[in-house]
């Protein structure tokens, strides 16, 4: 015999749709969620809601924004000459976090993959060439992911960008700090010392 | 500069409220809900609201339900004489998981706990002494966590019971099964050997 009702049955089954959350995590949420008082309930399924319907692309990078011009985008302190190209907007996120970088950004919303049947237009690579010939760019820091997508995605993007004229460059790898020499896989030491620099 | 906009904040916002949910995983769930389809999301805000707006204590057993009287209150099939007394709805799944009992419950919401200000008119015990005096109880099995307050709860309910004229019962505590007596703590070990049976 079902033991709860179908309201509950129903909460539980969309809480196990989200990534890393299993029957028994999203059963305790659920029942989480009736000692809630019904503002914090309502406030918490309107919020749902509205990330969905209200968050769409940049118009110039690409990144998740409510604006039509996301706000880094959009701000005269940052320096526009300078993009900083990432897969995922949780990227950005992290570049912000470390408050160095004054450049913008482009989001690609993923890389090229031909194994998962993801090409060059399925990402937003022609919103980036449109942008450098559209703008006076400097330099484009190419910050995908160092895998075998990202690295693909890097070099085809470098390929399209040279001959526009602009400078363009791929973020170090190499050990990262607080790392182990020892415990570095092949490739990671290889990179690093590929990449070494004068003292 | 905040890189998300407030409509993105305000879900992750919601979901850290959510227990075990730290500031990371809300921040993936609450991008992840972005991905989602419009569809998936306008159900999953709509469960939300509805489990919480449509759930209520059962009339009879105080277990969560969406209708007046639960599904195992209102089951023929099942034997209203015996009630087993727990403190948590969740603790009525794991009970109907061994399929094993046919008897009714009594859920209490709580245990007494005079450290956090909980005394018996807190928690359902009136509806427990209102229902054993409308209906003929054989047996009433105390199933509730074998803990300070547990225990607490379970010795005032028995105290209260006993004079109506029927059985009452303690679910037993000793070592569990795939337990490893020498690994067993010396409360359950002494409550293992204190509620030892004939073969």
């Amino acid at each position: 015999m079902e033991t709860y009702s179908n309201y509950i049955s129903k909460l539980i089954e969309n809480f196990e749709k989200l990534p890393g959350i299993g029957h028994k995590t999203a059963q305790r949420l659920a029942f989480h969620i009736l000692t809630m008082t019904l503002n914090d309930v309502e406030e918490f399924s309107k919020s749902l809601l509205e990330a969905k319907q209200k968050t769409k692309h940049c118009s110039v990078c690409c990144n998740l924004t409510d604006l039509d011009i996301c706000k880094i985008c959009s701000s005269t302190a940052r320096c526009s000459s300078t993009i900083c190209i990432v897969e995922d907007p949780k990227d950005v996120i992290a570049l912000e976090r470390i408050r160095e970088f004054n450049g913008q950004y482009h989001v690609l919303h993923g890389s090229i993959s031909p194994m998962n049947n993801i090409g060059p237009n399925d990402i937003k690579i022609k919103e980036l060439l449109n942008r450098i010939q559209n703008t006076t760019i400097e330099e484009i820091i190419i910050a995908t992911n160092p895998n075998v997508e990202g690295e693909a995605t890097a070099v085809y993007i470098s390929k399209l960008v040279k001959p526009l004229g602009c400078k363009t460059t791929r973020i170090a790898h190499g050990i990262p700090i607080g790392g182990d020499l020892e415990y570095a896989d092949e490739v990671t030491l290889s990179k690093a010392l590929e990449g070494r620099r004068d003292f």
